[in-house]
């Protein structure tokens, strides 16, 4: 069992069980495939999203076993992401344990990666209703999408503030947005407050993904227990730098586009340089503004400790380690 | 278009249908997405799953259009499947067209793959009924199985004939028998014909990945359009090396051995030696004992076009191009 964050506090018990779903899933009667999933869950993390369609959901009324199987699915999709995203992106120090590539090669990653969406898709399949079966297959397309989106523009710094939103939209925030859907919807919300909850997810997804990408950029490996930088390695352009680069003066301009094609990437010349440039501040106000309005559409729900927890999970986005 | 194989003319008009289906799915708002689905379009071959499901339909009763939705479904994850193992395999000759991953890089072909598995399961979960979800998520759960156990057991020389049949499978026959098995459960046939038909598809199955596997030994590249000799580059063992590594003579064992472990592979020196021990023959001659067991099982069928098809399909295997 991993350890969970205290502050999912009201689904605790649930988010147990759906550990337990998630583990008993990934068990094959071949000893590889347990080593290499052992891997996998070693590197679980915090179970946002499970928490997030849990607590949507016990926030607005009872939670089911469909819940629980739900929250699995979307736990699944989201370690397959992480497993393929690390075999895009060579990293190594993903919550402090050897990625699955380094430890079994890169063919292992991708075909872990399509056993992993796999289990999800069938795990869901299980279910009565076609429902979340066909808004989790809209979802994965859309992350898809998003992700594509990414590495087309990767070296363009021509990338503008509203295409890097509608690539983070779609590659990382549709999937929080759907977490609370679905479980709004399988708590019997009306439909008013499950596209509330929906847009409170898609919300504090959008900010979520800016401040992972300032902390990319101005983080430290310690405190976030992953391999930074990887943005600049890789090329793609974030929040900061669309802003940097458009806000810069002539010479400002000059040093950052030579710092975001340099060989040897400089993270802390990046960081210095954008800071600067306001662009920092620019993005923390960016993601300062969907968290506010990602708070403002939990008015709906009535008052209890679930809503509570989701607000202060929002507000906390903006105080991620640095 | 692609040109669709006349030996499929009793659902040609059903194919025709299928590819709608699928180029449909494969339309996306973004620029770059319909460019690299285009390169998949490209190389979709010879349909072969959504011909086994719509023949395996036909011979028991009427198509409906599920049986469309379901054959684009199986084509779609199909081709998921081969863009990954290009990922893998590093293939650059399928199909006489340059794949994915050369043309846009191995990260474009990781994040494609998800792209149409994803679309395969978003349109199966548009079906009123998730059996067909559950059907297909368990047995791509079982192709990643298989998949992983191969990558596993890469140039381990004690790889058993068992092990062998178990992992083929898994990877390929596990979808052949549930095109089959589909095709005739939504034509509404019962469970002995169903289950007969399933047989059929995975005896098939076997042997189309037999006949594959030796092909990559003794084949001509010009002739399939695909590289070849992938296997051994990769160290993966297949029936004929299998056989020849326990046939063989402690002399022919020991050349063998050192073919297999050669940092330059030696492709027309690894036929002869197969050949020698009559390790291609062997592996021809258990093709065609499942073939015959697959062509038992259309017994149950009533006699039609369709069933005569299957049969054909199946004893063709044993005639590929060499």
């Amino acid at each position: 069992m991993p350890v969970i964050s205290a502050l999912y506090e009201p689904v605790a018990t649930e988010l147990g069980k759906v550990c337990a779903i998630f583990d008993d899933q990934l068990f094959s009667d071949l000893p590889v495939l347990n080593e290499l999933c052992s891997h996998v869950r070693r590197f679980r993390g915090k179970m946002l999203r499970p928490a997030l369609l849990l607590l949507s959901g016990k926030a607005c009324g009872g939670l089911t076993d469909e819940h629980l199987t739900l929250a699995a699915v979307v736990e699944l999709v989201h370690m397959a992401t992480l497993v393929h995203d690390d075999v895009l992106d060579d990293a190594d120090l993903r919550r402090r344990f050897p990625t699955v590539n380094r430890v079994e090669g890169n063919e292992a990653a991708v075909l872990l990666g399509d056993y992993l969406i796999s289990h999800a898709f069938h795990l869901c399949s299980a279910l009565d209703s076609q429902f979340a079966s066909r808004r989790i297959g809209q979802t994965t397309n859309t992350v898809c999408e998003g992700e594509l989106q990414q590495v087309h523009h990767r070296g363009d710094l021509e990338l503008t503030e509203e295409q890097y939103l509608q690539i983070i939209s779609r590659k990382t925030a549709s999937m929080t947005a759907t977490c609370c859907l679905l479980g709004a919807r399988y708590a019997g919300a009306n439909v008013r407050t499950t596209a509330s909850l929906e847009q409170y997810g898609l919300h504090m997804g959008i900010a979520f993904q800016i401040t992972d990408d300032v902390l990319d950029i101005v983080g430290s490996e310690e405190s976030t227990g992953k391999t930074l930088g990887r943005d600049l390695d890789k090329h793609k352009l974030t929040l900061p730098v669309i802003h940097g680069l458009s806000a810069a003066s002539p010479n400002e301009c000059r040093h950052l586009r030579q710092l975001l094609s340099a060989s040897q990437p400089d993270r802390p010349a990046l960081r210095t340089a954008l800071e600067a440039t306001g662009s920092i501040a620019y993005a923390m106000q960016a993601a300062r503004q969907y968290v506010e309005s990602a708070v403002g559409f939990l008015d709906p729900l009535p008052p209890s400790e679930s809503r509570d927890t989701l607000q202060r999970m929002a507000n906390l986005i903006l105080e991620r380690e640095q």
